[in-house]
């Protein structure tokens, strides 16, 4: 019996009735539905319920009932043990979760009969160490990304890329975007789109004040090193635009893809490109 | 006997031993040296101390010891009296600071002969109502900013133009620049290059994710309104880099060309396009 | 009683029909009706022709059935008498046309009336010389562009503005547009948008190699000069996209405002940034 | 004895002078020398001369005397047989050529001591189909440009990936380039840099006006397919900006990874971020 972990994001209004839908149409299909204590006792279902701390290692699959956010969040999460992942989009249409409402029956019925394919996307990892050891670690879906304060001096970095120094960047800035990323911060800053088939990282500056300001692709076994040349006033790394980390001007950076993949169930024979068109279509592109 | 106020940037290390350079080559040129209390007391020179709030309203000239940054400072506290001002760098070639060190003598000469054009540059006013009271009013010679805090989501602007609703504008932050500050955070943001000839208001998205993502140029005679169409949080307005000030979700800001302007005092025949070049040889724009 | 030129894009299916229509319309609202020859016999209206020649100075006003381009093929022949015109829109909403089909009577009536404002619109002169001798001159409305053939390697250009050298361009051309060209060909090459209230010239680079790659936006009174520095192979110089010139390699270009403006009809109070938001919805900018 | 053939290009007035003196070196070191029958005339060398067509098939190594277009060009010549090549640079110095005319005795002996490495360029084919038969292919190691002529109105190109219909493309031109090509032509319009230890292809439209305006990164394996939507006037298809193909409206272009790869001989540790940055620092990026 295949385990099935269910995160509803409570804050969107229709996300208790859906998950109970859904909890509803998993059991019948024979998935056995476990969930974070929390979220079971507020559907009032605690016989569903696991201590959060112990529920990616037995899942199967995972399934987030939110918006493109509430994935990143559960991708980041879930990750290291690469169980394949889809999300059920309470929002608008989105880059990455795959089923409306209304198609709840078929994806789980699809799910069932094994009717998916599952789809890499490689993560971005950045580790902190000071004075030689690692302080922190973050990892991202989306992106990495080095910025000033509102009260700060455009930064100063100095970039090495597979140790060699590749240049100075004075920007606002630095975004390290995975494949997945380059459709959300990256491209508001210049940076090109890459197909999640590549396994790349995008480097692109966010108003960059010198003459290296280009966005650069990079191989996905690539390790990007920065250190500040200046001392940086009020700088922050932050991980997928939801998790961040105030840096120091000491602080060395390692940037690099991550071991462990994000797995995508897809449902639909639904191409990258296809998502693309209705995007600029829709003018959010 | 024309008064010519002196401000020195103490900041700078050489800026006392230049300013009192200045002020013994000014008194010999028949020119009446005021400063500011503080400033004259530093150079053990009480006789010259003036009440700061005093100062500009005797001033037939003003000069700032320091970079570009002294200048635009000094370019926004000046400006209502339109009071010819210059600037001697200390640092290294600004766009705004006219006269080396080592060109004092001559650059004194000139002032005294009147050997000089004066030139006219605009400055952008904002002015922040709440419930219909302005609340507040800065001013920039370089531009006035509205940007998101590091935690916050992007901006969702609505843009009035004269009057007109030009767009919505999701993005980071949205810069408004005079012809002076379209080679500073503008240019860096992917504005264009202004002449300080013309008189315009160029605005500049900073990290537009929306269509409306293009620099638009304005006439200076434009009113440019903003509201915020989603509650910001953490949002500010900042003058030059250099003064701000903090939103609120209610707010309004209207931007325009302030009714008076800075006067540059020019020595030399340099023009604009001229330092540009420069500017791009030594791989600084 | 006042005459108006009557100038139907025969090219257009409907041309003749709404010719018709238009002319009969403004015959009974009282005023003159002049044609080209040409085109009065292709509506079998003899009687309202005129020799092509003799035909703008007579004129108080000129009308142009067709679309944006037929509008500035007609302000660059009309010109130079100032005569206010507009244009009666046979294809899709552009910029510069004003009027609709179904919108002809009351267009008379207001053109009658008086009930309209005349918008100025500046243009755009190119001067070519060689050995010391103006050898043509072309005029835009939108723009002119330096740009190299298919098989020709980039263009390397010097750019003075005002007589000072302003650097060298590496580029496959150069566009220098009016503010009514700034949403045409100058924006797809990555130019600012400029109100056309504002009286500059945007000189925007083609796919630039050089440094200087950056829009450059300046006053309607600077002179901009072009000589080559590389024997130029296939260089074209053309006005609007629609005339245009082979240049040699001696060939100087000297670029300034044109001393008169088109004059524009407008009926309806329709700012330009209105239009710029249409625009952006039907994602044609 | 290993045969290495040498392809001098004559145009640079050094080339003859280098050519016998490597010849004299490689000859020393033991190496068979092999050159074109008519470049061997040119150097009265007549022993040392093949015929053209006889020539890849049987060279272990290639040397090209002249600049980077000289090398791309030798590229596309031999690497169907995937020959590994390196370029003596006669001008100044390029992203490409590896060896100057002064180390040439310290290349030689490196050469025959196997001190190298072997880099591989992933090479972009382009296929032109008439009603369903090929009637052309080109091959780049920069890139594939499809272009407008000077008179043409803008293309209208409609673009699939991997048989998905990406969207429609209205602009001066696409080019697709290889990683290689990234710093060339695809840089002036736009495009990132990308590392040539990537597999990928990069779409960067020329003079984009259409919403669909971003550089697009995809994988090596991806097929581009383009057709035009309207009649082209004048359409070229070229090939590192060397070798050209006229287009007509009915014609199919498929795109694509070419199956095999250049082979670059890499004499010294020099990383291709070393160059960008000293081609940054040059003002040539």
């Amino acid at each position: 019996m295949k385990k099935i972990g269910v995160f509803p994001l409570f804050e969107k209004p229709e996300a208790a009735r859906v998950a109970r839908k859904l909890i509803h149409l998993l059991a019948q299909a024979g998935f056995q539905v476990v969930m974070e204590e929390e979220s079971a006792a507020r559907l009032d279902a605690a016989e569903l319920g696991c201590r959060k701390e112990d529920l990616p290692a037995q899942l199967d699959y995972g399934v987030v009932l939110g918006g493109d956010g509430a994935l990143l969040s559960l991708a980041r999460r879930l990750y290291p043990w690469e169980i394949p992942i889809f999300g059920i989009n309470l929002g608008h249409l989105g880059f990455l979760t795959e089923v409306e409402d209304k198609e709840l029956e078929s994806a789980v019925e699809k799910l069932r009969r094994g009717e998916f394919v599952v789809e890499n996307r490689i993560m971005v990892n950045a580790e902190v160490t000071s004075a030689g050891k690692q302080r922190a670690c973050l990892v991202g879906l989306n992106d990495i990304v080095i910025s000033k304060g509102l009260f700060s001096r455009m930064l100063r970095l100095e970039l090495l890329i597979d140790g060699f120094f590749t240049g100075m960047l004075a920007a606002d800035g630095l975004i390290v975007a995975t494949p997945t990323g380059s459709t959300a911060y990256s491209l508001s800053a210049g940076g090109p789109i890459v197909s999640p088939q590549l396994s790349a990282l995008v480097l692109t500056p966010i108003c960059a004040h010198s003459l290296f300001n280009r966005p650069l692709v990079v191989d996905s076994n690539a390790v990007i090193e920065i250190k500040f040349t200046a001392p940086p006033h009020e700088v922050l790394l932050t991980a997928d635009g939801q998790e961040c980390l105030g840096l120091e001007a000491e602080d060395g950076i390692k940037i690099y893809t991550a071991p462990h993949r994000t797995k995508f169930i897809r449902f639909k024979e639904k191409s990258f490109y296809h998502i693309l068109r209705e995007k600029v279509k829709e003018g959010k592109l």
